[in-house]
């Protein structure tokens, strides 16, 4: 194959982002080659800075241009409240709706015996010692995906934090049932489940 | 929504890519947040050099690190017969194959008069001053996507090639009909048609 290395290179890096495979690879660097080259020079800036311009929030270890992070750093916000979520994205998830008014704490994965991480991989143990120190803090929303991982996770923080000792400190997890839009007849039977258990008076 | 600019700045770099939309354009830069900076330059450089490393090929207008290109000069080939495509990803398909062994053309694009692209937007042009100089050219197989756009190209070539005073040129198209593994029981009106006009001595 007759592939000039420039463009080689390019899919090679392309091919290396999750869900992209050799073929999606090759159409975008052939349609990076039709765009104007002040186009590729801020993408290749973009990629570049991604690191060096962001930082990890000390407090709730979210991704952000600060630290403490914007978020950490609003006064309105209800200091009381923690958020516990597996990734930056969920912060944002969780921020488009707007109705979350707490502050939040990133582990940056999940515990996976399977894939070698443990506890120390991630950061729970910055969240017992914030808990510990921060006398403010009320109540820790554990917010895990619903997943083998995202569960082992909530598992093993709830334990911790119960070892805390703290006057009143709540734990709680997410709502679990069926989803806006979603159809009952498809919903798989665990799913059906947990809407049973978490049903609610009217 | 609280996004720090850097992440933003390459949020928006990955929408302009082809079939990435705002919610993958966000996972991967999320995914990119944890990988090493040293893939993340060599990430940034491919993008910044793709054009800069690359060349159009001043004889076949495909793009390769040299002028003429790899298969231009390559004395192994059969120069009497060329291959006219719309993109370099095509000339890769037929690479491909292995059982090619003439020349190409990258007329880069199809006549579309919908989004303003004329035969003098791409390099029909090129192809027909090539013919018209290089005596040694004795077929031209015409292997445009069969889209509307194609066939206008397609058509269009033809009509200009034939204009060219030149002993025995031949003109040909691809074959069309059913591709290999398909199921006659899905195959559509035109295929089915262009199969049968298609058929061959056995």
């Amino acid at each position: 194959m007759k592939i000039p290395r420039a463009i080689g290179a390019l899919i090679d890096s392309f091919c290396k982002l999750p869900g992209i495979g050799p073929k999606t690879a090759q159409r975008l660097t052939y349609y990076l080659l039709h765009v104007p080259q002040i186009e590729l020079d801020n993408f290749s800036d973009a990629v570049s800075k991604l690191k060096k311009d962001t930082t990890l929030c000390t407090n709730c270890r979210n991704v952000g241009e600060s630290d403490p992070c914007l978020i950490c750093s609003d006064m309105l916000r209800d200091i009381s409240t923690v958020l516990v979520v597996e990734q930056p994205l969920d912060v944002l998830a969780f921020e488009k709706t707007g109705k979350y008014k707490g502050l939040y704490h990133v582990l940056h994965g999940a515990i996976s015996p399977l894939e070698n991480i443990g506890p120390d991989e991630i950061y729970t143990s910055d969240l017992i010692e914030r808990v510990k120190k921060d006398k403010k803090i009320k109540e820790i929303i554990i917010a895990t995906n619903p997943t083998m991982e995202g569960e082992a996770t909530a598992m093993y923080l709830t334990k911790e934090l119960k070892k805390i000792e703290k006057n009143k400190l709540v734990i709680t997890r997410l709502g679990m049932g069926i989803p806006t839009g979603a159809d009952l007849e498809y919903a798989d039977e665990v799913t059906l489940f947990q809407a049973l258990q978490g049903r609610r008076d009217v």
